[in-house]
């Protein structure tokens, strides 16, 4: 019987395709390649594969109940534990991709360094032509850290901060379990003594329903007045509301954020004009960098490999705990 | 017989002013400061006093013959140099503060970060209340970087780019001297051979008769469109008429100038809105961070001792050499 694997995939090269025909050929598969507008074509050919490579709640929900693997390109799979009839098969597992954690953790740190560095104020004097150029600036060396979720993302920001100096890195996470990337670790649960500490709030956490508005309006008054908050984990980990009018009211330095709620944002929304804000349109963990696709693949094979031996995936999600 | 040092700064702190009066009791000296607004004040003490501490071409053009040591705050000592009647005492010992590393190096990250990630175009995308983000992009890991410019500056940006994974890091100096921060060290003279293998070009040299215009119109030409142009060190050192219209013809994927000929620009200079080109004003080293300002009282304090007991000085410059 012929075990097959169905791949629905925008960035896949000819050299990533050859890798994967080679590790399935080794592995006794077959893998039927389709681009995104070939959707009918990817949803026939799913009907007798075991695997599905994809990041697509939509081609999912095509799946037959034979379906033992799905393979999801994308680190956030929440659209995938939040609703569990998407899968046909309810043994399916599911597995998602870290790794973001570079091209996430370089965006992470080009924002601290504009924050810090006032570009949003010094591209405003730019644009008028002018020279002004005494603005109090802060650097990442000496400079202390408090990461939201540590994580693959987390500690990729973790490693770059500290090789750039900086004094301090704070991890929380839901165990609060110790990370040689950070400092310290507390659970989730110390968030409100972490935060009137804290000077660069850095938010890597998966969208689940523990982490809907983590940082509400009540936890936003917390931070210092000097304080940064940077999110690209998830937009509705954060009262977006309460943040602008922190930062419009001057209760708050500056913000980056890549992800919103929703996305895209609304073109007339108030957000789009709050004060030292640096929006970015969920671009920190683009396919557009190569090193991401390389790895994307890589990993994808590997599991294959671990699939095909009947071995644990390395990627395996808990669809209950949502990542 | 009082020996005396005349101190014309604005940015020192009464800790660093506590520090500095510290050392000089201990070595046998009396510090007298003076703010930018007191040049007067300054120009009448400074003739009973052997040391100047500053950054005015002006209140040393007034010194006596009797000055031993001018001790610069920044590192580009180039208007000393060029103008050796400034010094009534031929033999001054000038000495220069090596102390910007940090700052301009962070600054280098950020801009890299931004050009490879195409932040000149998000944030027109942004500016428009667009969604747009598939844009291209590259990453600082598996990259390599050529960094005209082997002192305090090129090495902080070269540990800078290594921590975050650059695959490669040339520098090329005069000397052509290794050095462990770079894979190879080339003289300047192999500029013409390196530069047509450049991806990232770090521009962070010293204002001198060699430099200027080393980044010509025929080496521009050399550089692959792809390539990325960073300038750190003094605006003279590159074509700037030459550099606009390779990034406007797209024969140059993007720049970052930070220091430019003459300063300020001029408001129409056609400069300023060059494609792909982040334009600062003259901040990347600026005295406006906390660090800097530190380290720079730590190293004037550092070579009073060596002067004191007669040491040579730390940040001695060569005078004819003009760094």
């Amino acid at each position: 019987m012929s075990r097959d694997i169905c791949i629905y995939q925008e960035f896949l090269t000819e050299a990533h395709k050859d890798r994967i025909r080679e590790t399935a050929r080794r592995t006794g598969f077959t893998p039927h390649f389709f681009d995104l507008e070939q959707f009918d074509e990817a949803a026939d050919c799913l009907q007798h594969c075991e695997v599905l490579y994809a990041h697509s709640p939509e081609l999912l929900r095509k799946a037959p109940a034979a379906l033992k693997w799905y393979c999801c390109s994308f680190a956030g799979v929440d659209p995938y534990c939040k609703d569990p009839g998407l899968f046909a098969n309810p043994d399916c597992m599911l597995t998602n991709s870290n790794v973001y954690g570079v091209t996430i953790a370089e965006h992470v740190v080009m924002v601290t360094l504009m924050l810090l560095r006032r570009m949003p104020e010094y591209e405003e004097i730019v644009r008028l032509h002018s020279w002004s150029n005494q603005l109090s600036i802060r650097s990442i060396r000496d400079n202390e850290f408090t990461i939201l979720g540590t994580g693959d993302i987390g500690r990729h920001v973790a490693e770059r901060m500290r090789g750039m100096g900086a004094a301090k890195i704070v991890g929380l996470s839901r165990s609060g379990k110790p990370h040689p990337a950070f400092d310290q670790v507390y659970p989730i649960s110390a968030l409100d003594d972490v935060l009137p500490q804290t000077k660069i709030l850095v938010m890597a956490l998966p969208g689940t329903a523990e982490t809907v508005h983590i940082l509400n309006r009540e936890r936003i008054a917390l931070l210092p007045a000097d304080a940064y908050v940077i999110n690209v984990g998830r937009g509705t980990a954060l009262d977006q509301k309460a943040l602008a009018d922190a930062l419009n009211s001057g209760k708050l330095a500056g913000a980056a954020l890549d992800v919103m709620d929703p996305e895209p944002l609304p073109q007339d929304d108030p957000l789009w004009d709050a004060r030292n804000l640096i929006i970015t349109p969920h671009v920190s963990g683009n396919m557009t960098l190569g090193y991401t696709c390389d790895e994307n693949v890589a990993r994808f094979c590997a599991d294959l490999e671990n699939y095909a031996a009947g071995r644990p995936l390395a990627g395996l999600v808990d669809r209950t705990r949502g990542y």
